[in-house]
């Protein structure tokens, strides 16, 4: 005997899919529901990922992940679900509609959250316009239509991550000072700046990195700046005093004495430690 | 002795590329040139893709790939470059300038043509938006900052191969067709409505497919047709009927027919010559 619920959408449904590499497609394209007033479908296997285009219901039914209760969701044009293998589904539409789907293998055991079913808003149109380009490159070059639909299926995913600070593990302030520090390594910039640049106090800013990396947004800056001198110093055959400049640190003497205490050599010490044996005398 | 000569832009400086697997990113973020009048770069093993923000001049040199000429390269905004390991570089500027950069080993040896310089137009805001993604997301999830660099220089590669159709190995009218007949194949269409959405001829177009894929228009859309049908009636549970309409063929006797002569049996054939291993009995 199956129980049925309808679905509370403001709980997400989550699978679990392994991201971190590329899936494989095995088809994708476009196909029509609602011929018949329902139609039943199971995929063993493979994940489902389909882009709707038209109002109905789907009920959903998956032994392990929810017991076997039949989960019932609305669709509607920009709904998305991306079904885990050995899930049943059964579609109840007035009249035929149309959508997109893409039949995936994910390789790898990590698995991040995906909602199972979503609806998308502003972020429509640019999921929708990655399903056509992986559709119209699949029979061409099935590579470059797995990376349009691996990067589809992690937009799903992070489009869930950023409503909550926990799923995504991260709260939003910190992720926009991470980017803007990133894209200002190569300058002096205060915690004040980044503080306002992420739309909180620096005090705040502090207190979630603290809570989130460990340490003060300072610390974190510089850590960045030594893994960066560190690379370089390591990779490159840039002059001390370039590389001081791409860190932010563009005062040598500062930067020896930073690049002392966080890499426990002088810049010289760190890079002779590792270039006899990546630059061989001549080049 | 070096000799030197000046990049003729029109041409392009082809460098190849692994572009099947994603590539490593071992670096990235923003930095600046010019800090001294003339600055010399050099990195083994690595490829450098570098995003310029600023006006000058780069001399670039590489034994084997140009062997020991010197070519010299304007630089503008917009300008990226994709130096291949082993690549001598030599900037010219008047004042600093910021860039973006990336340094990547690409893994995998079936190499597709990747300009070493190229110029970006309207690209410029799309390309840069994915450098700065990146950039933003290389301290916390490096596999996402590699999809993005991924997706961007296999952008800078096909923006070059839609130029010339040797280099693409296509017709731009061709790849239009099919890009069109992929997102309708579930539905009845013409050779007539492909041609005009190609913005070539019905004639024209036929001989465009059989010089690139040996087969006129309608043969390549029958094709498509049932290289979905087999696969939907070997992985899926959908009736024949319901396959046989998003397949395009909604009259159950002509795909039947069509079936029975493409894949050698009728549908139902396909599918028991598949089905027994990969939908056990109960499922």
């Amino acid at each position: 005997m199956t129980s049925e619920i309808a679905w509370d959408v403001s709980e997400p449904l989550i699978a679990h899919a392994p991201l971190e590499a590329k899936p494989r497609l095995m088809q994708t394209g476009p196909a029509t529901y609602g011929r018949n007033p329902v139609e039943r479908y199971f995929l063993s296997e493979l994940w489902q990922l389909h882009l709707y285009h038209h109002h109905g219901e789907v009920r959903l039914r998956h032994e392990e992940l929810w017991s076997g209760t039949e989960i019932v969701c609305p669709i509607r044009p920009g709904a998305v679900s991306l079904l885990p293998p050995d899930t049943h589904s059964e579609y109840r539409l007035d009249r035929p509609g149309g959508y997109y789907y893409a039949h995936l293998a994910f390789e790898g055991t990590r698995g991040a959250g995906v909602p199972v079913m979503q609806y998308l808003d502003h972020e429509r149109v640019g999921v929708e316009g990655l399903f056509e380009e992986a559709i119209g490159l699949f029979e061409s070059r099935v590579w470059r239509a797995e990376m349009k639909i691996w990067e589809l299926v992690c937009r799903l995913s992070e489009r869930v991550a950023t409503g909550s600070a926990e799923a995504a593990g991260g709260h939003p302030a910190v992720a926009r000072a991470q980017q803007f520090i990133a894209l200002r390594l190569d300058q002096p910039i205060s915690v004040e700046e980044i503080a306002r640049e992420s739309g909180v106090s620096h005090v705040h800013l502090n207190r979630l990195f603290h809570a989130e990396l460990g340490a003060p947004v300072k610390s974190y800056l510089t850590e960045r700046r030594m893994s960066r001198a560190r690379y370089l110093l390591t990779h490159s055959q840039q002059s001390i005093k370039s590389i001081a400049a791409d860190v932010g640190i563009p005062d040598l003497h500062l930067f020896n004495k930073v690049v002392r205490r966080h890499l426990g050599a002088p810049p010289t010490g760190v890079r002779a430690a590792d270039v006899s044996e990546r630059f061989p005398a001549g080049k």
